[in-house]
């Protein structure tokens, strides 16, 4: 019964595979590296992109749309940026195709149809944008922009694994504009604990604050802010950034503004940007050996409802008790599916409903309607109730509620069990190849250092958290003084 | 006072470009051909997107996500399909730029990164998601996939409009699968209907409902249905289509599905879009010499109040009055805006929101406050009324719907004003070349008739309507039988 699934004992890799294409969240395409959002995993990212775009316009943000093409010479302008994307560019070199005329009915690209200038597909819209603003901005009454752009981008990665990293991803990105360094930095910071709120409190995923080291920055970045989840398998994965790019893509651009006393200056800039690799975050931060275990408050199906009965007349009466419960549940703003479909057994319902994660499963048959009871199964837990049919809808919202509590709570301890410190060299290497996670160590500061560790452990610094203690050390790979501790791991 | 834009009668070309630009919706863009759509612009899309969502929804569809390339040897397969968009490909050839050893800092084209195959910027998605439907239909249980996908699309046009035609642009495209042809086809009217009640019932823009004849047909489909709108030049939009696409696709891709009696047969097929062109329609069915007129039930901003006041103490007066308005437009669901920027005068902003096409307008003095009245201004109509602040806010919520059926009245008017008869060459050039709009004519049916028409009239046929009542004639062209009236007009 139910799906094959490899266990994460087995092959944790393949275990991840297995939930995220037999729980129906995604595919396979015919294009290298690119995948499909099946319509399960797409109501899950629409739950998700519908409670951060909130939050954004809460924070005074509006959406806009900017072009999917860069044409190189504004995509080479800001030249760090450029630099760091440009090995991972696809690039539109001509606009039309043409028959073949060597094999009939089939196309070839026309070579008559170059491109004067090349065209790169977005890996991240900064230049187009930046080019835009020039034209948005002159004075400070027109700043700041506070502007969000919903998108696909492709970054050409050679190891692609389904959301963690694809060619092509569904994101966000801000991008906005500011009069001075400190308003930006501010604006930096803000998008970043929202971030941290949407992942702790949606997500159910704990989530460390801090910053990035200069090694570890995005492209163009005076500070990368970042948050930091830790999976199942102590590996960190980083669920989201907030750059504050200080005055470089302006300069690149040419972007000014006349300050009240009319003085010319450089626009401030920041950007930041979550993308679906949230969802690669939620699987492998809550499931199990039985299928994924989705956060109540973004599941796409909070709750499902399975009957069982014997014939035509027992259905009927199902039906009847259960419309009235759908009914109740809907009230209370939670989402429900009856799956009455004959064309399977409950015990394969079960089986689905627990590989797809949802929340909570109810299960009624006569003898439970006869004695004004339903069967209550969470996901979470596994444990299963008869619950009374009074108050039956209160008693699901209360335990959605307690649901979501819950898997925060085990993936939190989870993580707290997974920050452990390391003075020495060996101690450090012996933890990562143990039991992973977090490494908080002193680190002497230099880039060197930081890359020959990365090369001899595999480990990186995931960031130097937010309010960190300063301690005086010595750090692990050099012995050299260190002033204080940073978190390292092995990562997604 | 107000920006200086181009009246309908001087340039009706420059006017919409005008409305579209300082109207704040969208702008030009580095990328040739290629919009930036603004947050104005891009709220608009927003409010159209969800009401067109729920309606899908309501109607049984759900969301998923295809990749944004397809290999060329998927492109080619529907052949017919392929030849229709080969013209317009944005393609794909290369994944990684390299620094250009002959000008320092600046990149270039790796040309040791050359794809084996390229890849096409979907024009629009059958092909990958045939190639998709492959692995998720074996039987008739896995019947019918009702699945929408909304996202970019390239199609590299010669001459570009904002909004109306684009290199790229948003839109939805819904893809189904079905196991019969007739329910395949009622999907596809199911759709048509949904776009006539939107474009209807929202967005104020009565639409005539046909059928295209072959030589209009999308290419790889069995029949196209549209929705055709009227604009303010008297030349017709296509607002909508609906494909029956047969068993093309299924074929193509090799789709088959077992029936109940264990037959195998290709599956059948439907495709349906609407596009970010919406808004262009929008734009040039409502708007007149002042700016935008937007229907109220999509408009990103409903109402918006102004105070006239000199000096602290009056605004502190009218700020408690306006505040408790706005909650009470708030709570029946009415977007209002109070702007009391003081960088700007009244005067400025009545103009500003005229020209943004904001439905109702409110302004408030402290004289108005003694006499416990509001100025009120519509759009549509410019009319402006002192009405009593008590239970100001339902007389607003009534009068908003009032402007959007008075502008829905409005273009109805003008397009049944819009269509003629014609029954000979002659009237029928006069008539395109005078009053426009469409025309009612016979033809002889044939393909070739249609091309010399449109080659000597400019004028393509729009459609045959639905439910077209049949008539014994003469083809004004050939003079050759015909039994039915057909639409044409010159067309955007």
């Amino acid at each position: 019964m139910g799906k094959d699934i490899a266990t994460r004992e087995e092959d944790y890799s393949q275990w991840y595979t297995d939930l995220v294409i037999k729980g129906s969240l995604a595919d396979y395409s015919a294009v290298r590296g690119c995948m499909v959002i099946k319509p399960y995993g797409y109501a899950l990212w629409e739950n998700m992109r519908d409670v951060l775009d909130r939050m954004f316009k809460d924070t005074g943000h509006q959406n806009a749309y900017f072009p999917l093409f860069v044409p190189k010479s504004l995509f080479e302008a800001e030249e760090k940026n450029a630099e760091g994307f440009a090995k991972e560019c696809a690039v539109v070199t001509h606009y039309r195709l043409k028959s073949d005329p060597d094999r009939p009915g089939k196309l070839m690209v026309d070579p008559e149809a170059k491109l004067e200038e090349e065209l790169v597909v977005r890996p991240t819209s900064e230049a187009i944008i930046w080019n835009t603003y020039k034209g948005w901005i002159q004075s400070y009454r027109d700043l700041p922009i506070l502007v969000n752009q919903w998108a696909n981008v492709v970054r050409w990665e050679m190891r692609t694994r389904l959301f963690l990293r694809t060619a092509e991803f569904l994101w966000q990105e801000g991008h906005t504009a500011h009069a001075t360094s400190a308003e930006a930095i501010a604006e930096t910071k803000q998008m970043l604990e929202v971030y941290a709120d949407f992942a702790e409190n949606w997500m159910a995923v704990p989530v460390i604050k801090g910053v990035k080291t200069p090694n570890e920055r995005f492209a163009g970045a005076e500070d990368t802010y970042c948050i930091e989840a830790m999976m199942q398998d102590g590996k960190a994965l980083q669920a989201g950034t907030s750059h504050f790019l200080g005055q470089n893509f302006a300069k690149a651009f040419d972007v000014k503004f006349s300050d009240k006393e009319n003085k010319l200056d450089y626009v401030w800039a920041t950007s930041w940007g979550v993308s679906t690799r949230l969802i690669g975050a939620l699987v492998m931060a809550h499931s199990d050996d039985d299928g994924l275990i989705l956060p109540p408050k973004i599941a796409p199906i909070q709750v499902v409802i399975v009957p069982i009965y014997k014939g035509e007349e027992q259905k009927l009466q199902l039906d009847e008790r259960v419309h009235a419960i759908v009914k109740g549940l809907k009230a209370l703003g939670i989402s429900v599916k009856y799956d009455d479909s004959d064309n399977q057994r409950p015990g394969w319902k079960f089986a689905e409903y627990e590989l797809k994660g949802v929340p909570v499963r109810l299960a009624i048959g006569a003898r439970d309607l006869a004695n004004n009871v339903v069967e209550v199964a969470r996901r979470d837990t596994k444990e299963k109730q008869s619950v009374s049919l009074d108050g039956i809808e209160q008693y699901i919202k209360n335990l959605l509620e307690e649901i979501q509590q819950n898997i925060y709570n085990r993936a939190k301890a989870f993580q707290q069990d997974h920050i452990s410190k390391a003075d020495t060299w060996d101690e450090f290497v012996a933890l990562l190849d143990t039991k992973g996670g977090f490494i908080s160590a002193h680190w002497d500061g230099t880039s060197e250092t930081e890359d020959k560790i990365k090369e001899l452990a595999k480990a990186t610094i995931r960031c130097i958290p937010l309010n960190n203690p300063l301690e005086d050390g010595k750090c692990i790979f050099t012995g050299n003084p260190s002033t204080q501790r940073v978190l390292f791991a092995r990562a997604y």
